[in-house]
């Protein structure tokens, strides 16, 4: 049979073999270095131009090119043919998270490195969830969780240098993102407040409804301020307890927890002896505003009625590399449990979520055992652990912390921080803005403001105000959409609530890519200018 | 200052900005395609020997070497210096879970084209949680998990027509694993089963404590074979309907669910009017046995009694590639839910889990929104999901099933059920060995029972019995752990329970690498018998 490229497609045993076998001669050897040195540089040239955002209409038209649902019967391409098509078809109308223009989301460049260390870790294709498809991963695997615990706890050496291979105590575990971490901490805290005890199994064995009743309670809640994750009411809903029992408290003027309202809210909930509170959560680094909760404070509350304390620090965690602002979140180390996302600030590749726990054994409330691996006694991470198989991003950690070390890290948070700050001042300048939230790490909400209508604010009754923000809920929302549609440049949006006051809608910016300075902040805020200006504008 | 090794790994704000571009010059991005190079190709010379799992003393070996709990100040390697540390110290003591002689494990050779498509993704860096960061991503996501779902369900042109870009459409998920499909399906039938109703806002609201108050029942379960995977029990603790409510059911002779003894069950559960019926679980490759339960008479059942039928096919989904062989799994079309993971049979790498529905909004029960991002009406893939951000890996899903084809895949399948067979055939013939458990897939189950005991067991009594199993069940263990510590081949091991009798140990290899060829699992028997006549031969 002549070759050509139709037959070189079909699918047979021994094209197949060949493929599960690294190329014995240097020419297919020297392909796959080849394609390897198109997915590095081929992607860059199309992604160095835009954020690549772009209007509604667009992805109408995208969605048209998707829409074959058969798995065609004989290969339909090889892989240079896959590679070309994702950097010419799939790269141009994907999202340049890359870009310093793109300071929307918690997602952004990473270091060129972390793409090799993602390869090293497919080609090992290691499984940690058993000693047996890891070996010296799982290993490895326990020291990255120590070093991380101890930029957080700061225990002593004796404390690590007890626990830190020692395979009855678990430091923490490596989850796919900060929504597992989080709800793993949380399952974790119902099961240790919802023990066996006499005539009862405990919670996880028996169930919610069973436990209530042997606690004789009717309701559990969980306490965060309103600026959560929304992970947290998916962890309440997920574990049983109801995500309405996941409680907003109030923020202060900061954005912080409002610590009299979360003391009058135990206090209120605490009359009722059929409610039990599973835990505060404390955040170090909001989602919407980056502001970090007094976190001693809370321990102190946490502690004087004996409540978990979660902190979640999926954004904020990091911070702790850096001398300068590590102070930001002190009071973490007091927190039973810890979430610290590994693809946020530390610019790990999608995804890595980590938990931290200070008690080295109250992983054992989540333990579960396999007749095939997993036996007890063994040093198993899978065995304390919401997921099953998973992939060894402790690897990528670990290199990158190598790589970069607390130095490099603090750098980039000081950058962050810094640049925030700065940003935050030349908004302030600017007549057409108004700061809504001012940075403590580095996130801030701005909004347009026109000056005269800032005049009219003043003097404004009740009604008009609400006329007034309306309407610029209508602006920010048009200029958002349109720089979005550009393609230039990202900046997110959302909406700040607060008890008792109108919807703001707000500009977001999270400034953590070391490449955007406050020159394309400028650039950044000339543009939505402009943008205001023509529609706006009188 | 003069540049040497030490001053160029400082950390400074020049060098940190130049690992977040892609270089510019030549030479720097030659050592970048260098590196990449060998990643590829210096981890096969470590790997392509042994196995690698050896003697539990090299692992307190290891753990000794992987003791330092603190994060160094300064960068104390350059990824250069990252890579050789891991090809040279961790590789080696790493598990080649690619050698055709590691047959004890569900995670095997993956072909090498997965490594470029995990390394595309990596570059890329989208994150499908929302639109904003992954754009066509999302879109072409929904194009891979309407293949799967049509691999299914096979609904017609017009059903896939309609949902597959619809964004309030949900064919299925990705997760990070098959736990984590597990739960979905199971939460996502929690939330249909106690949905709201007058005066109940729905169970995700306000808990399983509340729900059962509103249904008026005390107590919810979930029926399962007793070969079901532990993480239907992780589920059913994480739920809130307690791991007891998680209900084994007895299997036959075949290693399939007695559907007498499941009706049986039902009828005991439905005299009590106080005890509802959650799920039942169908499992399409067992992970102990690779067996298949009896799907269609599983779909009956729930059909008749309105119960969710969710079918956990991790294993066992992709045999539905195979012509030749997907009637194996008829009636998996009638399921409400199905699990199937990537990391598996589709030969991804680690990790990738996959849940699908055969109502396109069922989903709609677990939705959760935020502010900042997946408001109501968006087409954002975070909405419906038990993870936040996470990976793009429908990139690597699609790649694969273009470079493979159905027919790639069948072939890869097929092999794995037929040289299941002929090791089945193998052991049969030898005297040493008894076949406890006959391949239905491609996973298989025996144990050594030299022929002196297996006369001496035809006219043992009880007693005799319970004493040569103990004997035999030594004797299993010990080969095992020899064999695995020699470092040549790997079968696993598992203990086989089954109501009144004795448990029984047995190896367990599971077939899936196309480089495993009848003489190798010669070879593997032939040292199991060497292993055993050295220590236990008369």
């Amino acid at each position: 049979m002549k070759p050509d490229k139709k037959t070189e497609l079909l699918a047979n045993w021994q094209t197949l073999q060949r493929i599960f076998i690294r190329p014995e001669n240097e020419e297919s050897g020297a392909a796959l270095v080849r394609y390897m040195e198109q997915i590095l540089f081929g992607l860059h040239d199309f992604l160095k131009q835009h954020v690549g955002i772009t209007r509604e209409a667009s992805l109408k038209d995208l969605s048209d090119r998707f829409t074959d649902s058969r798995i065609s019967q004989n290969p339909s391409k090889k892989l240079a043919d896959v590679i070309k098509s994702i950097i010419e078809d799939i790269a141009p109308h994907a999202v340049n998270v890359s870009s310093p223009y793109f300071i929307g989301h918690m997602t952004s460049a990473i270091p060129f490195f972390m793409v090799h260390l993602q390869t090293i870790m497919g080609a090992l294709n290691q499984n940690p969830v058993k000693l047996e498809t890891s070996k010296v991963v799982s290993v490895s695997e326990r020291q990255a969780l120590a070093k991380i615990h101890r930029l957080i706890y700061g225990f002593d050496d004796a404390f690590y240098d007890e626990h830190i291979q020692k395979p009855e105590s678990t430091l923490g575990g490596f989850t796919d993102d900060g929504t597992l971490a989080n709800i793993t901490a949380l399952w974790t805290a119902r099961n240790v407040l919802f023990k066996p005890k006499n005539g009862f199994d405990g919670v996880e064995s028996q169930g919610m409804a069973a436990a209530y009743q042997a606690y004789d309670i009717r309701r559990t809640v969980i306490l965060v301020s309103q600026l959560g994750h929304y992970s947290l009411r998916k962890a309440g809903g997920i574990l049983g307890i109801g995500h309405d029992n996941v409680l907003s408290i109030d923020v202060d003027s900061q954005n912080r927890i409002n610590i009299s309202k979360l003391e009058a809210a135990i206090r209120e909930i605490q009359k009722d002896n059929q409610t039990k509170i599973l835990a505060i959560v404390g955040i170090a680094g909001a989602t919407e505003t980056g502001t970090v909760d007094p976190l001693p404070q809370i321990a102190d509350i946490c502690a004087e009625h004996s409540i978990h304390f979660h902190a979640d620090a999926a954004w904020g965690g990091p911070t702790l590399m850096s001398e300068k602002y590590r102070h930001l979140l002190s009071g973490i180390e007091r927190a039973d449990s810890v979430t610290i996302d590994g693809h946020k600030q530390f610019y790990m590749p999608m995804s890595c979520g980590m938990v931290y726990f200070k008690d080295p054994v109250i992983m054992d409330a989540i333990a579960y055992h396999a007749a095939y691996i997993n036996r007890p006694g063994s040093v198993d991470l899978g065995i304390r652990s919401l997921e099953g198989s998973r992939a060894a991003t402790s690897l990528i950690l670990s290199g990158a912390l190598e790589i970069m070390g607390r130095g490099g890290y603090a750098l980039l948070i000081d950058h962050g921080i810094e640049i925030a700050k700065a940003f935050a001042e030349e908004i302030r300048k600017r007549h057409l803005f108004e700061l809504t939230t001012p940075p403590e790490l580095n996130i801030l909400t701005y909004r347009i403001f026109p000056e005269n209508m800032k005049n009219e604010w003043k003097t404004a009754d009740h009604h008009q105000k609400l006329e007034i923000n309306d309407y610029l809920n209508h602006v920010n929302i048009t200029v958002q959409r349109l720089q979005r549609e550009a393609g230039k440049s990202f900046v997110s949006r959302t909406t700040l609530r607060r008890r008792g006051c109108e919807d703001i809608v707000v500009l977001r910016s999270v400034l953590m890519n070391p490449m955007t300075d406050i020159r394309i902040l400028q650039e950044i805020l000339d543009e939505q200018e402009k943008i205001y200006q023509q529609q706006f504008g009188v």
